[in-house]
Formats: structure tokens, C-alpha cells, sequence
């Protein structure tokens, strides 16, 4: 992206040193808005989203309050910022794990997004509590992310329902990742009668065993 | 209630008339309660849960703000008293869906739950998004109107697995309930890219078709 505006700034005659003091300039703010977003990253996973609060991470990066929303439109933009890192980090785990027969490579997936909520709580709580105001839609991007962090149950689903469309099985990948959602939000959220972490566990593997072995059937492809 | 309270007085020989006042007063403070509980409902199914307070609250039914936390002691119990209510409606709502063969009991369920969420949407998001405070644990009253609630998926899977055990029903019973509340969640608060309601219900359909198509292959009871 720096590149980018590299080239088109000189292809657009502007005299090299101006350019290259806009470059510097626009690769400072870049280096600020990361740092802001680290921080406040930090700051939710540290201590939850309503700890976030534009002063103090202006005092903790050690810039003005006006610089954050130099960088950021509003806080929600960077919220949905940090909501943005979770939805990458949750993408490389499920990324990781390697091709499989469809009931083991989905109890993995399932696993593995048990895991990310165990281990980041207040990030995936975040990730999933946070809601914009509602004359303001997340942007199509985020959706993508969502949709890209969605996306690795498709292939299991792929080998398990071939006959399927790419359209019905990307809306049976979400209903699937709902489900185990809901299991491990009710169960870690102790919102209900608290549940123990291995019993969890075996919950959500029952569940998916469970889904994955009927689907077949309910779908007449068995 | 208000009956043993008497019968407790008299049996402590106090005068009947200083007994009688009492009751009174214990009567109009049940009213009031009942009215203040009844006003804060209504503020949360208009306006959501952030639009209850206690100032509107006491103006609206033209009460002091001290009578307020005399009913309850603080508003964190008047929403668990709002949020108990919505509890009540869905086990009466489960309640009215006559014993039938399980795949077709469970789905009566999963759609009247749905249904609950999406004809009463701000008092279902106060009932699962509204967090006590982590030092205010919800006390034992509430969890047993939660296990209530959940436990009308019991019948069917007693008939659908005869063999297990009464805890490890109740837990399937409650993981059941919260895939498909992951599912409705996800479905109805458009945190997703927004899904159309029919397309909700005949995904939630489908995901219970194949979790009860499935379970007794799971369970090795097939």
C-alpha cells in the first residue's frame, strides 16, 4: 500500500521530495496507528472491552487524544479494528489444521475454536458482545474476514455433502460454526450453571459427532 | 407467601391488628413490586435493556428512587427479576408443545425458541447479553428457572435415548439447547451478514435433523 502511493504520487509529477516526505509521513502514521491498535489490543485482552477508553490509550502510546481519531474515525473503528485481529488470529489457527476425513478435520476446527475463546476470553468476547450503534454496518471487510474465518468447515463439508452448492454449504458452514458458538459461549460465558472445561470439551465433540454423522441423512445423501 | 407471613405472625402471638397492618403493607409493597417489575419490562421490550433507569423508572410509575432499592436491592435484581419473566415465558411457551415423537418434538422446540427470540427480540437480548457484575453471581432461584426452561428437551431424548443417564440427558439436553441458540444468535442479531428469517428457520431445522438423526449413531444406541 506504502508502495502503491509511492508510485502513484511520482506518476502523478509530484516533485520526488515532496513525495518522499509525504511517504515518510504516511508510513509514520501507519507506524502509529499499529502501534495504537497493539495497544488497544492489549488493553481488551488485559482487561476487557469496557476498559477501553480512547484517553488512557492515548496516555499509554503517548500520543494526543486527537491523534487517535487522526487514525481511527471513532472508537467502534477501532474496536472493529481490534475485533479484526481476533477474526485473523482465529483464521490461522483453523488454517493450521491440516486436511482430515470430515469428522475428525470438523471435531478440530471445533477444538481449535474452543481453544481460541479459552485462551483469549476477553478478546473473543469482545469479538462477539461488541456491537456497533445501529446507524452504523460493519463494513463489507469485516464481513469478509468473518466469512474467510468461516470458511475452513467448508472443506469437510465438501468431502461429507459433494453434491451440495457452494451457496448451501457456505450457509450450512455458518450454522454449523453457530452451533458449536453457542455451546461454548453458554459454556464458558457461566451464564448457565458453570461447566467444567473437559466436559465442555466432550460436549462440543458429541455435538459435532452427532451433526456430522446425521447430516447424511437429514440431507438424503447417505 | 402472604399467607404463611400472617400465619408466622400470629404464631408468634403478636395482636392481630399490628399483624394485620403488616399485611398490608407487605401486600402494597407486593403490588408496587409487581407494578415496578411490570414497568421495567415494558422500558426493556420497547426500548432495550441501556434505556432502563431507575429515574425514568421511578417517574414512569411515580414512585421515589428510594422505593425503588427498598423493592429491590439494586438494579441489577430488578433485571434478574425482568430477565426471570422471559424465563418464565419461554418454559410456558416449551410447556404448551404436546409430547410427540422426538425429531418432531425437538423441532417444535428449536422453532418455538425461535420464535420467543425473534417476537420479543430486546427482552431476549437482555436475557442473554446482560452480565451481573463478576462479584454478584445470579443466585440459585435463577439457575433453577434456566434449568426449567431447557428442561422440556428431556422428554424427547429420553424416548431417543432411553439408556442414558438422567445427568448426561440434562447436559445434552442443555447443549442441544445452546447450538441452537448459537444459531438464532448469530441468525437474529445480525452480526453475521443478516440472514432471512425463513432461511433461519430451515437451517435450524436442518441442524436438528441431523444432531437427533445422528445422536444415537453417536452414542453407539443405533
Amino acid at each position: 500500500m506504502f508502495n502503491q502511493w509511492i508510485s502513484q504520487s511520482m506518476n502523478q509529477g509530484e516533485p520526488i521530495s515532496a513525495a518522499s516526505a509525504r511517504a515518510i509521513s504516511a508510513q509514520r502514521r501507519q507506524g502509529l496507528r499499529e502501534e495504537l491498535l497493539a495497544a488497544a489490543r492489549d488493553i481488551v485482552d488485559q482487561h476487557g472491552l469496557e476498559q477501553l477508553r480512547a484517553r488512557d490509550l492515548a496516555a499509554r502510546v503517548g500520543c494526543s487524544l486527537g491523534t487517535i481519531y487522526n487514525l481511527f474515525s471513532d472508537l467502534d473503528a477501532l474496536i472493529l479494528a481490534v475485533n479484526a485481529t481476533s477474526l485473523e488470529a482465529l483464521d490461522r489457527a483453523m488454517a493450521r489444521i491440516a486436511p482430515q476425513e470430515p469428522l475428525a478435520h470438523c471435531l478440530a476446527l471445533a477444538a481449535s475454536y474452543l481453544d481460541y475463546a479459552v485462551e483469549n476470553p476477553r478478546l473473543w468476547d469482545a469479538l462477539f458482545r461488541y456491537r456497533l450503534p445501529s446507524n452504523k454496518p460493519a463494513p463489507d471487510w469485516f464481513f469478509a474476514l468473518q466469512d474467510r474465518a468461516f470458511s475452513h468447515i467448508e472443506a469437510p463439508l465438501t468431502r461429507l455433502c459433494p453434491t451440495m452448492t457452494h451457496a448451501d454449504r457456505r450457509l450450512l458452514g455458518r450454522t454449523l460454526f453457530s452451533a458449536v458458538h453457542g455451546v461454548v459461549a453458554l459454556g464458558i460465558e457461566q451464564r448457565l450453571t458453570p461447566m467444567a472445561l473437559p466436559i465442555l470439551q466432550a460436549q462440543i465433540s458429541l455435538l459435532v459427532s452427532a451433526i456430522i454423522h446425521g447430516l447424511p441423512v437429514t440431507l438424503g445423501t447417505s
